[in-house]
């Protein structure tokens, strides 16, 4: 049996507790689990409860943490210093702390700073999200073959990065071992920017004096591009502050290459837009043929050859002899 | 009995023709319809024939209009110009053309300069698409619940605009009357500006030098915020070049914003980015919340309550006798 706590019931954290408590114990790689839920939201532990994503509900951090083998902190990203500044002296020595942010230099940063060495860091960022947040909306089949971004700390033991990597083939997850410098600069790009586009396009269109005509006529192409414009606002500053070098390189890049396009339009270049269209259609037809499991339900991991991972970690008992 | 020429066996004229000889003729507003094809590829054609979207191939644009008693241009926006030019000499009096071009003001001028006075246009703009094309990716339901744009010339009768306004009613879309110049102006926003955001996007991330380990993060954000690079590279310009003057408008807000953001994650000024993604998810739920049919599917017209309309163009015998 492991115990585990997760703190912040929003989609992600309500979404893997739903998702570890309900694999069966005898056949997943993580085992027995017993989960803890926090969030100082009580209506959120208790929708998460309710949603039989943990076990039990604690009050406070201190309650939240204690007996804990895991921590996972699922909080927006600027929530997570105070967190560690908060339960740093609390933890036992061997407690493994995870988070699941966005961003990952900087929250590597904080743990370094403010974790006592007796623990465990390994940094988590499960590339899988929609654009409804909080733990109504939590899906138990969320991380189903998703990118699960790994990246320990340099003193973190081995089962403890064994342990958050079964944690995350557990949820369904597809572990990915990264650098968080270089994590930041690959997300500003193709999760954070698409982030910002869609935000652009909505600030800009609901401004323009037609929109309520316009608003009729906005149909899938708008729905699609401006999805994640709907994203919890919280979580989508956090993630501009916390990765703004980044994400500012490729701002540049896409101002530059607007004032391009717009300057073929005043000419006419219509052989200049045609190469960009055409380029820009083989690179995105490319990449989807590459992400054979991109749609949540596609080609699950088989649990059963991670079981004898457990013993890489060594917590809890196998189960199998029960069967 | 209605014979209808679809010129452009594409996605939206293979859907299209799809959708209309699949609508029963005893129930459907436009009646019994009779559909010629054309494409100069004549695989196109083939393609669309063997999914019954036409029952006739025509080998020319001559043949093709032959007959007809409403002509539907569905090729990309350049090619109508010449399109009018070719066959406006042998159009009998009396026919209607139409077209499903996303660009108005544009096909509108051709009409007026090109089409002889005793041919009736009325210009048409489906609201509906995906980012596969050609013939086999078309679907019978493609416009189910869509927005159908038509933009009748001045001197138009009465009938044949409302053949056009029964044709997409039978298509199963819902006819929407707009000015032309109006309907450039408001798609540029909501349809072409997220075109060329989508495009934006693949360009500078796939031209990033981590483009390779990003493209294996890359989840479902990217995946629908890119979504409309994937479309017709021919389609994709000429709706540039067709309606330059109010994209730019776009792109020079969208430039001008994307600096305001830069500037905002430069200075961190968190509340700025805040308020910022606060106000563009409501701006996003409010339209989404008034959009219910957005999806193909979604409550169907009952196209047995403009039945009655067939008197109104004099087209075919109603056929409820023989139920």
């Amino acid at each position: 049996m492991i115990n585990i706590t997760i703190i912040g019931m929003g989609l992600i954290g309500t979404s893997l507790g739903m998702a570890l408590r309900s694999a069966p114990a005898s056949e997943s790689a993580l085992g027995a689990v017993h989960i803890t839920g926090y969030d100082p939201d009580s209506n959120a532990t208790s929708t998460a409860r309710g949603r039989l994503a943990i076990d039990r509900i604690a009050r406070s951090l201190p309650e939240a943490i204690q007996g804990a083998q895991i921590i996972v902190i699922a909080t927006p990203v600027q929530a997570i210093q105070a967190i560690f500044t908060q339960f740093a002296p609390l933890l036992p020595p061997g407690t493994i702390v995870t988070d699941t942010a966005s961003t990952k230099a900087q929250v590597c940063a904080w743990a370094a700073a403010l974790l006592p060495p007796t623990v465990d860091f390994v940094g988590g960022h499960p590339m899988a999200g929609k654009e409804q947040s909080g733990p109504t909306a939590a899906d138990p089949d969320l991380f189903r073959g998703a990118i699960y971004c790994l990246t320990p700390a340099a003193n973190a033991r081995p089962q403890a990065v064994a342990a958050c990597e079964t944690l995350a083939i557990t949820a369904g997850a597809r572990p990915y071992y990264i650098d968080p410098e270089e994590h930041d600069a690959y997300v500003a790009g193709i999760s954070h920017l698409p982030l910002l586009l869609a935000t652009a396009l909505v600030e800009v269109t609901s401004n323009g004096p037609g929109w309520a005509e316009m608003a009729r006529l906005a149909a899938t192409g708008f729905r699609d591009v401006s999805r994640l414009a709907s994203g919890d606002p919280t979580m989508r500053r956090d993630i501009c502050i916390t990765n703004r070098v980044a994400l500012t390189r490729w701002i540049d890049d896409t101002i530059s290459l607007l004032a391009d396009i717009r300057t073929a339009l005043e000419q006419g270049d219509a052989a200049w837009l045609h190469d960009l269209f055409q380029r820009t259609k083989q690179a995105r037809d490319a990449w989807l043929e590459q992400q054979p499991h991109l749609r949540p339900g596609e080609e699950p991991l088989d649990p059963m050859q991670y079981v004898e991972r457990r013993s890489l970690f060594g917590f809890g008992k196998p189960r199998r002899e029960k069967e």
